[in-house]
């Protein structure tokens, strides 16, 4: 829909065409539509236990902390044993959004995606079978599974499956930008507006663009001008296979983005001002000045949404069966 | 006041004996009775915040886990760099009721411990000056303590001062045996009263008294048969200088015991079965049967509290000027 039409559109309707932001390319974050609750709240209680961990110390949370955007604010994360992880840890916060999951896509849902790292030996180092032992040896949440689930046996399917449901009401609606767009005009302050215009004009959008304001494309991190990094990541061609998709990554949302540092697949920009001019010229082209650089920031910082606001997880204690964490060995 | 004059109080104001818990060795949690909610509030935070640590992993609450019975359910803890600690971290639920903090009781209250785990290079590994630095970095926080503790300038005082206030409100009121305690007699089944009586006239009561049942005084680990222990802590002598003093440990707090396994200062015991048995033949010189061992297992898991519920409280982000986290170096 043009906004010629859009405007005829409201204008038959007797409303304001700025109360319509159909024609932006950013779309505000809806709240959560459907769901269900049983596997939500047991599902937050999987993403909170260390237990899913071999040594008892490591839960989603760790990494995709819910204080701190969904992230743990490091380059790369620490694993068991105080490994160090090979890429950034993306957000948690809305990525029910995203066309896929992890850097390089290579899987399709938050489903697919929650058994990786609990398996993951860099990661939390257990295993499925292990992780299921643990869960099956405690009657609490045999009982929870049962209730949510109807079965009386406890498969990774169903921990995958509840940990999925509890990620997709972690969206972060109401934002600043998005109270804009749905037209409180004084949401935004002019400079923040500026930046938005140059966000728009100069092409950051064609990839930042839709609900989460990325998370729907892959790129290549380089176009006009390769990156330099220590970073051995290729990205999307590990799971295509095509020499074409080397350095092409899921393009990370925008949203919280200052709660999200640092950024960069390999977390090697630290700051927003630094994000901002290295996109500019490695993708665009383009050299913002520093007040063109502030502005931009100014912009993306009224992407910062509702955080999850729900109870810490009392998990159920372990039993006398319940396999013991193994930190040390 | 002995049990006759509590009855014939009692009965002079018409009520049943068995109301008035006045001659138990064990005292009902009482819910929080004053608190400065503004320091609780910053507290919390603080709590939850790993950027306190040098890697930006580790928090008060992955050693302390609040979903967990305030444990990490470890034998001994995993520092920075996932460094072994050298003894099992005490739970910090109702913690604010220990004559002293930590197994030895180096630190006399809850704010001398809370700056304990920042500085100490096995644990956060941090110092009290970076941590300052990197709060004085967020305005979010700088407000914060402005407004909770009136002055521009944040100190390792008032971070310490904050956390303890909110360690504060950990306490674990209205457990069943709490309620039996305050009149109701339904809540405990035959067994558990069996087991508690079994508690109190073998002795654990000697020790285990109070409010938290336990946390009051400083006991020898091995009384009547010595204990046998990889661990080199030796406890209060530490602190003391009295060879006296040597294998003295504060005596924990059975409350909310089915959740802060494993037990003893070295976690040694894995169960509460194994637990009572080991206390009983080494500070008792009593060889509980198979029964007795599980009604006063029954007995200490009815001390299981409510748990603390709040919201995880949302971290302010760091900015350009804070000392990143330095998990690797």
């Amino acid at each position: 829909m043009t906004f010629k039409r859009t405007a005829i559109f409201s204008l038959l309707l007797g409303l304001s065409p700025t109360l319509f932001a159909v024609d932006e390319p950013i779309q505000p974050i809806k709240p959560v539509q459907s769901i269900n609750l049983g596997q939500v709240e047991l599902g937050k209680k999987l993403y909170f236990d260390p237990r899913l961990s071999k040594s008892g110390f490591i839960s989603c949370n760790s990494c995709h902390n819910l204080s701190m955007g969904g992230t743990d604010n490091l380059k790369t994360s620490i694993g068991h044993n105080w490994q160090q992880g090979p890429i950034n840890a993306p957000t948690v916060l809305n990525s029910s959004l995203n066309l896929a999951q992890f850097w390089d896509g290579r899987a399709a849902d938050l489903k697919a995606q929650a058994g990786g790292p609990i398996a993951n030996p860099g990661e939390m180092a257990a295993s499925h079978t292990l992780a299921i032992d643990v869960l099956a040896s405690i009657p609490e949440y045999v009982m929870e599974f049962k209730q949510v689930f109807g079965t009386n046996k406890i498969t990774i399917e169903e921990v995958t499956q509840a940990i999925a449901e509890f990620e997709k009401t972690l969206v972060t609606p109401n934002s600043r930008f998005d109270q804009w767009l749905l037209g409180e005009k004084a949401a935004l302050t002019a400079d923040e507006l500026t930046g938005y215009k140059l966000f728009k004009e100069s092409g950051c959008v064609s990839c930042h663009n839709g609900e989460a304001v990325g998370g729907n494309s892959f790129q290549k991190m380089g176009i006009v001008e390769a990156y330099s990094t220590k970073s051995s990541a290729e990205g999307l061609s590990g799971v295509t296979g095509k020499d074409a998709d080397r350095f092409k990554f899921k393009v990370p949302t925008l949203r919280n983005v200052e709660m999200t540092y640092p950024y960069f697949h390999d977390g090697e920009a630290g700051t927003l001002t630094e994000a901002v001019d290295v996109m500019g010229r490695l993708q665009l082209g383009r050299q913002f000045s520093d007040q063109e650089n502030s502005q931009i920031v100014a912009f993306l910082k009224t992407l910062t949404g509702d955080q999850p606001a729900f109870q810490m997880p009392i998990l159920p204690p372990s039993t006398d069966k319940t396999p013991v964490p193994r930190p040390f060995d």
